[in-house]
């Protein structure tokens, strides 16, 4: 099969599949998700993929019905029923499915587990990104990963229109992180990273990129930084499950970046080493 | 029928009703929707509730297939099928079904249309309100009435947990509007209602209730007024397509309003008077 997608453990082509109309993700978007890619069969750091996507649950009140385990174990038995090992693997809880009332049904019916598979492969890291700046107008929730994603559709739907690959997000001057992916500058030798608050997503490949930097001996910095760094910073790189950690060659059509290059290749090394090691 | 349930032209029982789960809506919220109630049988305002909806659809570039008059066809033709008279008439079109991208599908497939009806009552305007006050969290796309609702879902189970009606959204000190409802202060004679910006959506029921104090002769002002405002108002009031414009006796369990019964009193008749005589 080539797309597999599951409800309840429901199983089908993804086109093929339906869910309740009174699913709780279709009119209010209540429902939290995670997302990662496999190689070879392999789900490329599932834990930590699973233990975000528990906080995010957590963070919403939502009760998931199963363990860590056990959903690691359908999400790795689904990998086995499609063709290609090389899959986008996503999945997310909502609420539950009950008539529309803003306030959460009482008692809660069970919540809802949702999974999607597609053939896919993580992005080269030797490819450079066009990227624009769009205001961030999103809610005061980007820590948690929910079902909420207007803003960055439309932004991402902006870049596309301006011939640009993704979008970054800054609220005043203050860089926050792309439509899907989180935002880092290296200056000086330094790797510039957003902090962990409400205004980004605690990326699993920033984290990665952050024990790249340990490992290698490349300082780096957790602190808010600003769409002026942005310009001037020696590189601007992306990261996301689906890309690691790629740099930009351009930002609303001024040239970034490309000053840092062997840092740079010091952590692509070491993340698709990484990458490769551990999908072997 | 008690309820029922529309997709593309497929009818049913809400509960019975399936959706394709590659709708947009079910993983991004990409979708626009509005509501109305109706008494015999008839859509109260339903010509200005979907002139909105066609404009929240122009915001988000979702084309819609079929004409006002088309959708109100619909919508009505679908309440001659279900016992009650008196319904929450729900509709909402999301931008398509189709493999999960965050910028909008090429070229892009059919938006679809989902409708939802159920027996329910606009509520008695004599009822006065228990809110809570609660931090604006969300997206600075107010203004468009999107399925992007969970920051929304939060304040009303937290006014839910704080044994109130609903909660009354702030932005620092200026109170924006509640989780799905406008709101607005009487004081010393004058009816003052935030302006129409990004912050907050453009209620018919706030429209109808400008008009009201228009016939009426009573002052009212479109400016933004702030949380000290709201618990020094002689009447704290709450409007939507459900309630109208309904008074609150305690915010954050402190009394507010009931100060300006009279005022209060000539409103709710005008409008309730306008209800009966639209749905007679």
């Amino acid at each position: 099969m080539q797309t597999l997608g599951y409800y309840n453990g429901e199983y089908g082509p993804l086109d093929q599949m339906t869910v309740p109309m009174l699913d709780r993700a279709c009119y209010f978007g209540d429902g939290v998700y995670d997302a990662a890619y496999s190689r070879n069969h392999k789900i490329f750091t599932l834990g930590e993929h699973v233990d975000r996507f528990f906080c995010s649950a957590a963070a919403l009140d939502i009760e998931l019905e199963y363990t860590k385990e056990e959903l690691g174990g359908i999400l790795c038995s689904m990998l086995r029923k499609v063709d290609s090992g090389e899959c986008f693997v996503y999945w997310q809880a909502t609420r539950c499915a009950a008539p529309r009332t803003h306030a959460y049904p009482e008692p809660t019916p069970r919540s809802n587990l949702w999974i999607m598979l597609r053939p896919a492969n993580v992005l080269p890291l030797e490819r450079r990104l066009k990227l624009i700046t769009a205001e961030d107008t999103r809610y005061l929730h980007c820590d948690i990963k929910t079902l909420n994603l207007l803003p960055n559709c439309m932004a991402a739907e902006q870049a596309k229109r301006a011939g640009a690959d993704d979008a970054v997000f800054h609220r005043g001057g203050r860089v926050t992180e792309g439509t899907s992916k989180n935002c880092h500058i290296i200056k000086d030798g330094v790797f510039v990273t957003a902090p962990l608050d409400h205004l980004i997503l605690a990326g699993v490949a920033r984290a990665h990129l952050l024990r790249a930097c340990a490992a290698l001996g490349i300082p780096a910095r957790e602190r808010p930084f600003t769409l002026e760094e942005l310009f001037a910073a020696d590189e601007v790189v992306m990261s996301s499950a689906g890309c690691f950690g790629l740099a930009a060659e351009c930002i609303d059509e001024r040239p970034v970046g490309g000053k840092a290059p062997e840092v740079l290749a010091r952590l692509h090394r070491w993340l698709w080493d990484e990458f490769i090691r551990e999908t072997a």
